[in-house]
């Protein structure tokens, strides 16, 4: 098999742990075998296949901790299968994704588990994990805590937002204590769904139905209080939090503000966050309604949130940048909400791009170590995944992104990888591009176009 | 009648909105008539009841702006009545009380009020203005806001705990919006009682029935959490807010953070909160159930709660301190809870000695001027009386409270007005008192003593 | 044997790491066999010895995580054995000591652990762990880390003063490089040895010779410069560590700034640098050289310094107080430094009294919860004994204090149980005191002293 | 002589201490005669030799207060001489530089300074002052200070790194105690030289032996770490100090908190640490090898350090942008490094560069007085040269730099006239150049050519 092979990338500008320095890896199968200062003897290529990494940066591949395939959310089918979603997550350099496994009502953990790993298992090009998304809170889902904890998950997630989806705070303070025992965490979607309710209410009963309406239900104070409320929880329990897709600067102030009190809390962004303004949602297109495709939740906010989240960012507040990528196509989904913004399905894609929108944005503010921690250590350390995921060493898994700096491309749904009709970033002018995409030693992108190997894996935690 | 007599109160140290300095006070009806610094000629003093003020401090009468009077709270009525309550507080030198209006489920706002005039008019020492609390959210209820208005209530209340009281982040937010227009504050009741609910089950099972299971269900982390949520009910919707006996350094800090913001929010603490710790709760006494005298919501807190209170008093920070009075008798109701904390009517008595525990406690560290703020002005102008009300100066209500600095005497049940038997301060030796305390231009307190009038009215806001 | 009867505290104010509660405690042989809010059925204590603990407050046992028992410190030993410093500690309310288990150079880590443990076994009242300071940085010692670790040692301690024990920057680096894979975490003395070498010769130079020489060569800047190198070194490791004796403002500063950086630090404080000043060096005492009393380092510092560590312990930012016992007798060892400050032995007793000092200092600012953090749940947490020790919870050991807040006392060279000369608090006025002492389930000591038995153990981590 | 007679800049935009406007500047000798706002009397004109200024800015003549010229430093010589590095001064536009005359160990400061003069005088186009540099403290070296005080020399310098040039704690104490009296300041070069060591041992020994490999063993703690020990020293003895090329976020953090507590500090960046990041080791160039030409102590760093250090500019925290001016060649003399990082000669060039380069690069953000006190004013303030230099007023020395801001050009090694084969801004579009440059009133360059004069004095101080 292809992947037991001895490759050696030569020349590449390595991001390690360590540092930045100019070297070579070597991959022996599934593993990183090594990683050479300065590169191998000549000698060492005879039996290797050699691929060039020069004018490269070669990082551990990139993470996306936040992604939805394949799941039913209340409203529709995201457009993404796990082998699509995957398929494209490789062609922008990343290797391993974590998604959300959902539990319905009425389901119990171990029946979601088992759905996630039927749709998944046998045919991603890059790797997954599972979070554990819990929707009904029993003392049958509270038993089965421990099993998902042997099952290789040890990251949760509840609502505050979503009828069917949400848990009351004492429900989430029992969560909490639940996976506290193993040091697990919990992400939760940070949204007053309350407050939330009525506020779409009244933005429908002024007459505004159309994608505008959104950001008008969901305001920030609607974030920021959910936040504040689950640091306390995190407080109260001595659990460990993620806030997740904080988009926010009012968010971001109560997460300082927990910090400085000690409550272990982790920080996700998403480029959306960071890139994307409230704008959008006027956005006509040729049929009026283009404006839906930003209809994600939490919705795009002010040009002075994405200040503050990017000063976040630089100043290293941010643990994590995942997307969010949960898609749905413009034409034949978003659109069956004309008329009711409310019936949009929410959600955007996303993880095809990531590591290109950030890094083009960033340029000049942030360096290859920021990088590194922002799209792939970070996502391995909170998770639990490091050092064996994000990091460029010997003994890590061969997942691993060659990255050139100097390509130039333009986002456009005409070339990307991600199966939804459009993307928010439809003309983005992007700098740099992963060239090689290796996931557990096997080549799985090149020059962006998949090989079309199928090496992604269950990555138990 | 002897209301409609001309009086000067000679000699006194003047406590004015322009400062202190020594005159003389005229009153004519129930009006002050001047302020005269230096004091008036002798020749006006012929046809007036004259009452020397030498030695002592004169300040407009004190408001304490929350107090529950003859009021079903859900397990029991208080013990003190309209008559007894208000005469307490004139004997302390409170001449204004605030009192909790309280519509019951299935009520009108309408039948509460009515009832609330029923119980208090024609039998009080002190004047009397209502809040009114909303226990039952509807379209009716929506529609009253206005004649509520109209029948002198500016501000009004609501609880995040207390199942039979509280509503939800919806019904909250929709009650800023109604008093926004005129401007109305609404004052709220901030724990979160979805937790407290559950922690309270969850002390009980632990086998901790008697009263220090109280604090361990109400932590600190339940308040501040239910204030940050205030805070961002009130920025969405722009309407002012109050919080009322705040309690925690946790608390503060959210308050602090939203006026940062610019959240328009007033500041009200307690004695309670500024005097007493939670170890008081293991208090045994002679039958083993006296830590039941201090089962109030929210519960005595931490000695650093304490430390931050009182620097935020020091400070400025604190608009108000009022008394949350909630009088029960230890023995024939508070006894009832014997067993299961939970049962344990919750509130105590203060209308009567707040002057006297602030004035005493910040000895050395604030002035006239500070408890002019906290004691009388801060209510006036918050509540929308002022300068009617808490205020030393022609033109003003002839409300007014001769102060003695240099009165020594010991706070215990055996010598209170108060009707019920005990005080959470008994044996507290308090420095100064109020000597001469006049209502609507009636002397209603002499050296400590209820004259026996009744020239307490109504406040129509 | 006495310590495997069962025993039950009675009706005591139990001060647990859920919150404070009334009730009894049920001791199982050398283990903490229930904790029972209310109180435990008549019925079960047939079998049982029982113990009134009515008023006061039942602490897990206090825990001293910084002392020098039989020890050469370089110019003399201390004065204390482990004899007759457990016994000390225990009459206080301290069930464990951890101290510093010290290698001389030239001598191995195993060698120092095994005199350690010849020095300790078998004559301890309360019980002992080790940190092991570090004085001999080579291959070989870093190969005995491990054994170390194995044989329950995970902290450990280096200097960067004097010279008989200093390590340089880079072996510091190493030493935090070899703990780190098991988390353990390095105790520093955190004083400028180069500076301070200076400075002695200086103020000696200058013709002061007595004690007053001692705090001047030793200024404040030497220690937080060390402390702020301290903090760059655990950052560029990412191993934590623990400031010993933080006795200045501007060390705490560096710490916190630290902290804001996300550098992983523990803070102590000593009940010496928040009670005593520099002052104390001009006492005279009978034959004129008293002041030798408190040289110790860091010396005592400014009232401000006393300040600002009072309120950083209000504030919750110091870990644990500790006591940095380190007695020697003023006649007899101190005194040989008379006519040269640098020769007269650094270091003061207090491991008995830390408990009654820091409860009588804070009354009134702290309560129960905070002792609790501060005297024992912290050490115990920071030096990985909890829940084990510093826990008063069933399946702990049975390390008990039950402390009587009414108690007054006056502390004094006459009544103390360590076996040194003098005592820095001489006169101090106490308030509280322990009334029973279990450790490991026997009764240690009654109503201040010890009761003879030696039930101190050693305590592998 | 040219230099005698008498000129007139007309109409210039004048930077003068008092603001900014239009007028003339009269030169007589080597003196600023007058600064006449809207220009002199035609009459005036008679005698006088007439430069054209208009639509340039005139300053003052610029200061580079940290030049290294023809020196040993250890490894090898600097590229370039006293003449060949004062003329590519003058061609940018400087006027005065102050360069670090060094001690060796085993020579005296009076060998130093003889030597440097010998190098210096007669040869130079611009000015010349020097700073001390001390390598070898001892008695000798104390007496020497007060000699060099008398030979114009009030700076000096010790280092932490280098192990033929660092001093301790303690000896560098003891020359701020030696300066104090004169109230002389103290440039220090803050690295802690024990780590690096260290770190470059490792860096080896993990095989990366490339310029990448400078900076993984200079890392930002190291510099940190010593200014915050510098920081110390300078509260411990009250005497000024320059932290010499600031290069990190925690170096500036450390400052800012000292300037907090009140120490004396001035602050240094160069142009380095605000355009270029440490990426830049990685650049291969025709031989590999390019990375070599950014090999500097302190190294280049993150993006993040730049925004951080650009921050503080703009902030008005830094006193002076000087070079650090240290050039070698990358043929023949940097890659004699080639195989191990270590081995490189540390430095590059840049006082040709230095006003362009800031001016460009703050376009838009800062003005022609924040340049004035960045390029000339903070230098001759903090050096003592103030007002004889840095000021464009009457009576001052006749050291002016006409600057044209409309000018575009492009930095390279082709065009500039500093002896060296490279520049680390190859490549740079600059906006604004010197059009005249007038040293002691001797016009030195014309249109950034020089003229062949070289009017360059030692600047006693
Ligand atoms: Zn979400
Ligand atoms: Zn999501
Ligand atoms: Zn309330
Ligand atoms: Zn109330
Ligand atoms: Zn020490
Ligand atoms: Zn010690
Ligand atoms: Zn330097
Ligand atoms: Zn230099």
């Amino acid at each position: 098999m292809v992947a037991q092979a001895r490759k050696v990338l030569r020349h590449g500008q390595l991001v390690t742990p360590k540092g930045v320095f100019l070297g070579d890896v070597v991959i022996e199968g599934a593993k990183i075998a090594d990683v050479v200062p300065g590169g191998v003897d000549e000698a060492q290529l005879a039996d290797a296949e050699v691929f060039d990494a020069t004018g490269c940066w070669v990082y551990p591949g990139f993470i996306d901790a936040h992604t939805h395939m394949q799941c039913w959310t209340g409203m529709d089918w995201t457009a993404d299968s796990f082998e699509t979603g995957t398929r494209a997550a490789a062609c922008g350099g990343t290797t391993t994704i974590v998604d959300y496994a959902t539990q319905d009502k009425g389901m119990t953990l171990h029946q979601a588990l088992d759905e996630w790993h039927k749709r998944a298992d046998g045919t991603c090009t890059a790797n997954y994990a599972f979070h554990m998304a819990i929707a009904d809170w029993n003392d049958h889902t509270r038993e089965e805590i421990a099993d998902m904890r042997e099952a290789g998950i040890t990251s949760f997630k509840t609502y505050f937002a979503y009828d069917h989806l949400r848990l009351d705070d004492a429900q989430t303070m029992e969560v909490l204590e639940a996976i506290k025992p193993f040091d697990g965490i919990l992400c939760v979607h940070c949204e007053n769904g309350t407050l939330v309710n009525e506020l779409q209410r009244r933005v429908l009963a002024e007459g505004i139905t159309g994608p505008e309406g959104h950001p008008l239900s969901r305001p920030a104070e609607c974030e920021a209080e959910a936040i504040s409320r689950l640091m306390y929880l995190s407080e109260l329990t001595g659990a460990r939090v993620n806030v997740v897709h904080c988009s926010t600067r009012l968010g971001l102030e109560q997460v300082r503000a927990a910090r400085e009190r000690g409550v272990r809390v982790s920080l996700e962004t998403c480029p959306q966050y960071l890139l994307l303004d409230d704008t959008r949602y006027l956005e006509q297109g040729e049929d009026g309604f283009a404006g839906a495709k930003y209809v994600m939740s939490p919705p795009l906010r002010k040009p002075t949130d994405i200040a503050a989240l990017r000063e976040a960012v630089a100043d290293g507040e941010v643990d994590q940048i995942s997307t969010d990528h949960c898609s749905f196509n413009l034409h034949g989904q978003k659109d069956r909400g004309r008329g009711d913004f409310t019936k949009i399905p929410n959600g955007g894609p996303g993880v095809e791009h990531r590591p290109a929108l950030i890094m083009t944005t960033f340029e000049g503010q942030l360096g290859p170590m920021d990088y590194l921690h922002l799209l792939s250590e970070g996502q391995a350390r909170v998770f639990g995944m490091y050092p064996r995921k994000g990091a460029l060493a010997a003994g890590s898994d061969a997942d691993i992104c060659v990255w050139d700096p100097s390509a130039r491309w333009t986002i456009s749904a005409a070339n990307q990888h991600q199966a939804v009709d459009y993307t928010t970033y439809e003309g983005f002018e992007a700098h740099g591009r992963a060239k090689l995409v290796f996931v557990n030693g096997t080549l799985a992108v090149r020059d962006g176009e998949p090989t079309g190997e199928k090496p992604g894996r269950y990555v138990a935690r």
